[in-house]
């Protein structure tokens, strides 16, 4: 079958995209734009970030005395993927804006960490839509604390959550992972490519269930060669392999605005060239709604249900 | 009583917000939005700057080759400020956007400025809406020429209305008068903050009727104790102390879109618990009007309405 | 007769603005919103740019390996020009985002870029509105091998064209060709500039027909004398001189929103002034379009209405 997009981030926690202010009824009426082009699936970026969270956690606020949010997202975002039979993925909580943080206090801080994963389960885990859990930190080659990390998470929310499954979103280090000026910049080097994830997915096989790249630092010229590692890589350790088909553009001075739809339908397209058939996309609301702050998100929303279309008449006619 | 937004920057001559490019229909609408929520004052930000002005000032054409404005806007701003039954308070020319310029150039300058004071005043002095004077220069610290200029231009301000109002809305040194990345940024130093607005406040005593600190160059864990500081030193010297309430976002890439709501919301809860009751913004029209070029302004105004219904109640309760 | 606003770049191939993503039906109104105000010609900005292009051209896709574009850009902007009665002027393909590139390189490549005019020609040439050609390189000052290059494309578009006419867009290097911080920054040196022209004038004369200078780099005050030089040497050389009056605002740190009307008023008349009479602007669809993706430009739209009918009050008087 050919590819399709059926799930995107939400990015309400934010830490580069400002923000819509939206209520619950635009926020139902976004969910509603979703699924009218197909998507099923809902992943909540992150928890919460620093002081700034998503749901009214005793732990976080007792812990790191995070505020306390005017609304439980959360609960909203159950809600709303309920009424639209959508599947919500949880992210986890992301304690400092520096990711790649000293590995001791990482080791320190998994007890309240483990505690936070069993008060969301014990607050939402009997909710229909909760479908599953995203691992919010995004590695682009191998990094040791990270990838420990993500399987001391995947083994705890799988024991807590009956097996739900767990998502990452990696990064690659394609040509645009650096600014054209950077001298460091550098065309992608497909053998550590390889190397990096080979160990990687080695190790995370059988805990993590999805890895859904993201195409936004690679050149739409090393796509293909990129993608095709992936799913090698992907097939062999027995991962569902998926696509971040990102909605953005990052070849603009202004950072972010959504991108051109030429070069979206173009990396779909790559993607489903390499055997793809699922794209996540970060994210929807922002980019490709036609409700988002952004008009040129109205048209991208129209470009693709027009592609949808074709798509379908490409499947019937196989 | 719980804390209101009663006033907002008028920013027509601009240093870093792009333009609407509104006529009098339009800002005819928004002063409708403004009323709706309580907004009572707006403040004209300032008479022109540099070459570009608001009204078509002989002074200024004349000293300093302004160009003629293609609209009078002082006098758009108080003919809708009357119809709205609000204050209209003006804002002093700046004429170099190096606010803090040679000293002795300013001083040398005091002839034509006050000569352009009264012509603003015998221009506009005796429309029903003129209502006060915002100084319009921003100091963070004392800045002894500034801190001078404020006094001469609030007492001849004064002599010449018949004792009107004046306002400032200086910054704070906070974490965030400093860009992340930025070697000397550091953590708000509230003894030297204290030390130099207790100087500045002494000064100006008697001469600047109204405060409103900046909010946004504070990160939101040192907004209490810098609210209760600027606080304290207003009481200790007879000044009223509102507070301007940024609404605009500091934290994202893109400089500036709307402020997310739960941030804004925060920054007036801190400011109520310091015990301020009064709130301006920069500035309405751009960042929390349901008319403005940025549709998530148009969510910060509704999530701003709702508030308000809460604070009413809280009030009606008490 | 006072100064219009005739043309108007079409950006799809971008190098810095974000895209709308419209479709035919979104661009068929903005040709109505453009003839409504007067635009009778339309300048494709380039056929493609490095990868991406705007029409499925054998050649492109052969010798320099282009995607097949989803959609005939030419073929749809030629339609829809012949619908409203417009000139439209094909811009010239660029094969790499650095313009200065390598000389030899540039000759060595010509053979292929001869066979491309002859491909569009052949391909599009029998269309009504097909009007002229855009050579699209942009230089500032003298710069042999781009001059030398104009040269060669248009006496060969003139050749295969029965003399379309070519027009070129140049910078100045005015006070804002460089960011105020930049310490190379300087006044504009109006005698290079003078001296620069003239010979360029002095080469092209005869196979470029139209100079429209953009009028963006240039300050304020610059702009008088800049736009003066400009039409001396036009007329000297029997050039037609337009001005590209910018619709995007380059005093804003948001790179790019629309420009203030005040000062999109305050360039045309300076051109008018200098006795030009026809403006193209860059652009119309993103900056001053009713539809665009940015509100602001909405309001710039209506501002030029009205300022239509005040020229054509003012003509009619004369």
């Amino acid at each position: 079958m050919s590819i399709r997009l059926r799930a995107t981030f939400l990015d309400e926690i934010s830490t580069d995209i400002p923000h819509q202010n939206w209520g619950v009824k635009e926020w139902d009426r976004d969910f509603a734009a979703m699924k009218e082009i197909g998507i099923d699936t809902v992943i909540m970026i992150r928890a919460g970030l620093e002081k700034f969270i998503t749901y009214p956690s005793k732990i976080l606020m007792e812990e790191f005395h995070c505020y306390e949010p005017p609304v439980d997202l959360v609960d909203m975002f159950l809600t709303l993927a309920e009424k639209y039979g959508m599947r919500f993925f949880f992210g986890t909580y992301v304690v400092s804006s520096n990711w790649y943080e000293d590995e001791a206090d990482m080791e320190k801080r998994w007890d309240v960490e483990r505690r936070l994963l069993d008060e969301v389960w014990e607050r939402y885990g009997h909710r229909k839509a909760f479908g599953g859990w995203y691992l919010s930190k995004e590695i682009a080659e191998d990094n040791e604390p990270i990838v420990r990390e993500f399987l001391r998470y995947s083994k705890h929310c799988k024991e807590i959550s009956g097996n739900l499954p767990t998502i990452i979103s990696p990064g690659m280090l394609g040509r645009k992972a650096w600014l054209p000026d950077d001298p460091a910049a550098h065309d992608m080097d497909f053998e550590a490519h390889e190397r990096s994830w080979d160990k990687i997915m080695k190790t995370i096989s059988g805990y993590v269930d999805i890895i859904a790249f993201q195409d936004g630092h690679v050149s739409y010229e090393e796509l293909p060669t990129a993608m095709a590692i992936n799913k090698r890589l992907a097939d062999k350790y027995g991962i569902e392999l998926w696509t971040n088909t990102e909605s953005f553009d990052r070849d603009m001075p202004i950072r972010f605005l959504p991108i051109k739809w030429e070069k979206f339908r173009l990396k779909l397209k790559e993607a489903e060239k390499a055997g793809v058939e699922s794209a996540l996309t970060f994210e929807f609301s922002h980019f490709m709604s036609p409700n988002s702050m952004y008009q040129s998100a109205h048209g991208l929303y129209d470009r693709y249900k027009e592609f949808l279309e074709e798509q379908k008449k490409l499947d019937s006619s196989r």
